[in-house]
């Protein structure tokens, strides 16, 4: 079978620089299949690049590896790093992006050195791009680099239960469609409350009527806050840090 | 030859949800290639995924499975879909989605029963995807479920020939470059009306000099309204709906 | 090996276009690898997709067919090209595009004809699609045309020493993440002024403080324009043709 890579990205595709790594890859593991996941990541955002993450790294075959890459810190002493996790490889910057597998106890980190000559500003295609494709070729994660001591792992935030036995928490990522995920995994009760409104907790978009607002349990667990066929997170005036009740 | 899955969504792909689908994919059809169309469908809007999946869904080699998700009644009672037409298969919601294919006679469309844990607000991942992959594995449209009885159609309005000899249609959809899509399908004529102005049938943008507005025959026979290296919709204030006459 | 055609055009992907393209290019070449680079360049932007261009085809492998299209002559008198060169082949229209490859001496180009019944609107599915194919085929270079006698070549301005020593060159594109590129390559000095500031040349974006302005060498050899996590075409009001001048 084909060696897996999947690509996630916050630099967007038209300048080229997608094009160079995936050049770089395909010239290193011709024999790789390269998968998009995202390069619309929103720029220098490495807690949404790490939620993304999150969602899809174990759902793809044993052997696959990860590229990930949004690195504000590029060309500074933050570390490069190759982890191997439940079967899978990851590689990408340690600024907690690769937080999802880094957080599991069996997950194993090594620092990749830097070659000499790689650009400053661009370790996705001089440092963790080499690396993914070696990894792709069937090189062990210890030929990569030596053990990283204290990989730094980003954590969402958890939901409190209050002494009134709500729980609280707060939204944690607004999507493409405009719903606004929160923190609070699925539980008991039945009324969301968030910036002054009270939500019930639907099982589907469709239960709602067009236009209203609502919370629903979604597919990663996670309450999220929805207007049905609108914009939520604008509707509602919701951003990242809004506190969250359910009760 | 490797099966080919097409992706058609209107999930962005900054939220990880495409990655969740593609891992769903490789996990279960390994051999699968896999071909983005697009992930940047404006969400919820069925009508213009079924004009994009009309232009691509027969280019492709027979044996190739469509998979298009634009399904603002996820989790509902809309059925879920697999279309057998022409050689290709689709997999999608049952919202008129799938109609390019569902409007020709030959086509054979079964019901996709929703196995128990799917998530109720992601199809795409739980429903769709694993049906695709089953799909490209070999597995024939009847083991996917029962005959479906009457699918839901969408079709484009039908242009009208007036007394005097017009052709009267409507804009249909506006392109990435601004072009307003119309209705009226390549005819004699060379004048359109459209929005009080009067413009030239011409045969190609070039023909037209910089900035000036005319109409040309697209690349589906569809008669275009455009601004050459500009955007018609914008200059001439176009909307889906806005009426079109070729004389 | 499998034969890999990757695409760069400024078509989107919502409108099918692509689509359509992948589709012609699976049936006519079915053990090809496509990868995607680019559909998001901005609309007629031949200089962009020139720069983009030029960033990644020596990178993939020899053999790669490149096709890239950002094409407003299309179906005029402009000529559609194939090149041969460094072991590569590229596709698209007579427009400066492919001056990448073309200002090596060892480039040789062919004119391809157009196809009775190519859609005069879409020479991408219809002209260099089927010709990209062909390549990836296997077909040699002089099969698809005769030799293009004086293509279209764009180049990069040069920057200019002053008589003070000085380097003066320009902006030449603002990247995604608002850095300005400019037409400096990297050379001796220490101090970049651009719009009435004065900016120290640093090594990486994480040398500088948080949301101020610097310059630094780009992982092309170009100098850029940044500010650390924020943009500085917006911050410091930069577009293309700014002049700027190291020293």
């Amino acid at each position: 079978m084909s060696p897996i890579i999947t690509l996630l990205t916050d630099f967007g595709t038209a300048d080229g620089f997608v094009g160079e790594m995936k050049g770089v890859l395909l010239n290193d593991a011709p024999a790789a299949v390269l998968v998009d996941i995202s390069h619309e990541l929103a720029p220098h955002d490495v807690q949404l690049g790490r939620l993304t993450l999150a969602r899809y790294w174990q759902r793809f075959p044993a052997g696959t590896v990860h590229l990930a890459v949004v690195d504000p810190g590029v060309g500074s002493s933050r570390a490069a790093l190759a982890v191997e996790c439940e079967g899978r490889f990851l590689v990408g910057p340690d600024n907690g992006l690769l937080s999802p597998a880094l957080v599991i106890t069996r997950a194993r980190a090594v620092v990749i050195p830097v070659p000499a000559g790689a650009a400053p500003t661009f370790h996705g295609r001089d440092v963790f791009a080499p690396a993914a494709a070696r990894l792709a070729n069937g090189d062990p994660l210890d030929a990569l680099g030596e053990v990283a001591a204290s990989p730094v792992i980003l954590r969402t935030p958890l939901a409190q239960r209050s002494a009134a036995g709500e729980l609280q928490g707060e939204v944690i990522a607004i999507d493409r469609f405009g719903n606004a995920i929160t923190s609070l995994l699925a539980a008991r009760g039945s009324i969301v409350s968030v910036a002054g409104h009270e939500l019930p907790l639907c099982r589907t978009y469709a239960d709602l009527p067009r236009g209203e607002a609502g919370a629903v349990t979604g597919s990663s667990g996670f309450i999220e806050i929805v207007v049905r066929e609108g914009r939520a997170a604008d509707v509602l005036r919701l951003a990242r840090g809004a506190p969250v009740t359910l009760r």
